[in-house]
């Protein structure tokens, strides 16, 4: 199954709502089980460079269906996948990118999120995925 | 002024409308004045090469604070704008992509749909801008 | 020779006051020798998506020793350049592009010219020329 | 408020006048609050591959609202943004990017300039944004 409308936007409202509940206007990106884009949102007033990099968050989770930060940890100098960010038009490879999960524990996609601290990001994101369990 | 999350979340919604009403899946984008994204949609079944184009429809929108159609007019063979499409990272000239204008005729972003007829684009997009009149 | 600073701002200020006099706010880009931007200018509520094409058409201008529009003659369908505008990262090939010459007749740069009709940008753009002469 | 051509050119000139008063040529960027290029200069015998530094350096800046120099801190190996530059088509993370205010403190634009060491690029940065104030 892939992801649908209406599960892309009740993650996209429940990120919505953290975002607002913290106080850091985000951008997020939600794309479907073929990494392409299905819903995306710049809230007003967020970061406008954070926009390509809250789909880019998306798409490397589920390029890798884990979260694009376990990635990053991997893509450091002397590490096994060092640059790794070259690939598939650029990646993002710290936190704010989660994978979403139906209810049989099968990916259907991938939530990014861009605008705060990586912290703020990732809890964001978080908030996002808890709306469909 | 800029188009705000709610003034994209009104359009969005009433174009999501017009798409269902007719029974064609749409992938819908928002642009602000800066033609920088701010609101996207794919909805369900709708084509996914035509995310890119709803975008770019969008863009190109703002880019010439006219409707793409108008330019794809001027585009052809032995028109005076032929193969502009080569520009800003490729346009899309056909119909579809429309720019929204404030209470005071004032352009604050564009519409881009795209995933039907472009006659069927074209009305999605209209009924969007509609909603904030 | 190439192109100086010098050179290049008094074109830029021929070319805009000739836009402020037919009253269309213009994307104006000079190129040097080597068809690498030296100076550009967006007038205030110029047409954002004619910066990338002002820019194209300095560049085509230079790259092919002659004006922009001429190239457009040869691409069209059945021409003996035929979408020629796939080349060198996309080429615009309609009326704004004008190459820049010095005292001996030596192509120095180009000018490229968007924001009107292609009348209107060709005649913004050999006013710019004329500055040097 | 977006950026005008009257305010870009004061910063123009006076970013021009700090790299002639310090003998260092240099290529100067500056973004309008979509951070779409307004305007740019190379000066005479500045290096060619820093035109498109200074240009994504006033990307960058307008991108995350904060010093380009301020982003490559954070995007270190083991930094929260490690390799950050892969978004919005290339960053550019060193010093030399720096917003644009108006008088009350909202940011409308960013200049950014590139050609000397990275120091001498804050530096007429920094003197360029000092006219409008």
């Amino acid at each position: 199954m892939n992801i649908t409308s209406i599960e892309s936007e009740k993650i996209m409202e429940a990120a919505k709502a953290k975002a607002e509940e913290i106080g850091v206007p985000m951008n997020i990106a939600i794309v479907d089980e073929g990494a392409n884009l299905k819903l995306f949102l710049r809230m007003d007033e967020a970061l406008l460079g954070c926009a390509d990099i809250a789909i880019k968050k998306a798409k490397t989770a589920r390029f890798f269906n884990q979260d694009s930060g376990k990635i990053g940890k991997l893509s450091q100098p002397g590490g096994p996948l060092y640059n790794i960010e070259h690939s598939n038009g650029g990646l993002i490879t710290f936190a704010g990118g989660v994978v979403v999960k139906d209810d049989n524990n099968k990916i259907i996609g991938a939530i990014g999120v861009s605008g705060g601290s990586v912290e703020q990001d990732q809890m964001v994101a978080s908030a996002g995925i808890n709306a469909l369990k």
